[in-house]
């Protein structure tokens, strides 16, 4: 299977992209014509080999974990995917059937999310390494950044914390879409709640106190604090907004030294994930 | 290094993005707002230690490189390149001054051709993996293609082919947008003169016959045709057209069957680098 016959493949695999993608896979560049009143939102994740998987997990998983991670942070900004580049490096024996069920798993993910695969590019590597580009769209100047939240604000999560790596992402993107407008400040729980909630709290110069954690069945509080690759979404609302249905309270922004987090009135370290540590 | 502090001194190094990126580094997503009129292209380019570079290879060089590549193929299109993202997975022990440097080469190379960093990825792996993204912008329907070429239309290459790897990608970024509206087809020569122009002429449905190919110093015809990595636009025009200066007529596009490749009566075969092979 050589590079040409794979990207061949692949274009079949993602059949005709949607009306706003000109050109898709087979040219130097993608072409996407914006529509009027829309600014463009652009997110990036890689999925390693050893890292983020494990070499024997099925293609399929792995396919669709890697545009569920960039799709999770279109819908912490409240926008809608539009189209997405894969990146992929692999050796010559993962070209057949293990490249098909990648792509199917990442091209069924895809259409329900509304998206579609306009390119990329393929190299050869000992090991896999993915990396999945997603553009979304939201109207223009309405997108939920991380540094809006106030003090007073409550804090909400989308779901229970601390699920295992296994269980499927399921990347809130309706949500998201309804809380423009409303949410002060929104993100996506990727490397854990404590390590997470510290950075919307530098981003919007005030400190967080937590009243109470959910957590998933047999998580434990400090897998639901410090635990990654949640993909809920962790949101402010002004005090007099009702949450959307499903959402937990899990306690309020205050001021106080900006990126502090206490919990009954102890402090908590921001310990989630970090690479290179 | 952590994974957060890495993240700080690039935006560091990378500074206050263009007017059009509201949102740069540090938030879930990029955020760029489109000007009316316009179509925007992406695309994205992997480097990889061991397979694109050797493991000692200066890394400004290769930041510079990484960046340079993609940015062929916004020039091949007729673009302005607008933003990039950049991914980069590297060892622990590569965080501190080898990350300065590379980020440096890129960045020098970003402002000379007026883009600026938004945004990226970065994880912990054994070994260096680079993926850049670059989305570009150009007037609404107007941008270069490879599948428009015509029948009589002479073949032009911006330069001499066959140079060493050592040398410095230049992209050709002002030539790329002097050939909006003139040139009926256009790409860049990443993986060799004769594999690149078969995929041109199955993309325009046509055969090509090759007068002559102009040789970088010390380079064999051998290499000019099929090797790979010399960053120079491949590009046709009507035979009316006068060629952009600094530019080599090589030939012409024929009716035969799509993708034959011709040179002084006998068969060429389409032989540049392949991945997987």
């Amino acid at each position: 299977m050589n590079e040409l016959a794979l990207i061949e493949r692949i274009a079949k695999l993602a059949g005709k992209p949607r009306s706003e993608v000109l050109v898709g896979i087979g040219d130097d560049c993608a072409i996407y014509r914006p529509k009027s009143g829309e600014d463009l939102l652009f997110t990036t994740d890689q999925m390693i080999e050893g890292v983020h998987f494990f070499p024997n997990a099925k293609p399929r998983t792995i396919g669709e974990r890697a545009l569920a991670r960039s799709l999770s942070d279109i819908a912490a900004m409240g926008a809608s995917p539009r189209f997405c580049l894969v990146t992929l490096a692999l050796p010559a024996n993962r070209t057949g059937p293990w490249a098909t069920s990648f792509f199917r798993g990442l091209l069924a993910l895809a259409a329900r999310a509304g998206t579609t695969l306009a390119g990329g590019d393929v190299a050869h590597n000992d090991t896999i390494h993915i990396d999945v580009m997603v553009c979304g769209a939201a109207p223009k100047g309405k997108a939920l950044r991380r540094d809006g939240a106030r003090s007073g604000d409550k804090i909400y999560v989308s779901g229970r914390l601390g699920r295992p790596w296994e269980t499927k992402i399921n990347p809130r993107l309706s949500l998201g879409q309804s809380l423009l407008g409303r949410a002060t400040a929104c993100m996506d729980l990727s490397d854990g709640l404590s390590i997470d909630l510290h950075r919307m709290c530098l981003a919007s110069k005030l400190a967080a106190r937590l009243d109470s954690v959910p957590l998933y069945k047999g998580a434990s509080l400090e897998r639901a604090l410090h635990g990654g690759e949640d993909y809920e979404l962790l949101f402010t609302l002004p005090k007099k907004l009702k949450p959307p249905r499903g959402c937990f309270e899990i306690g309020e922004m205050i001021k106080d030294v900006p990126g502090r987090l206490e919990m009954a009135g102890r402090k908590i370290r921001p310990e989630g994930y970090s690479h290179f540590q």
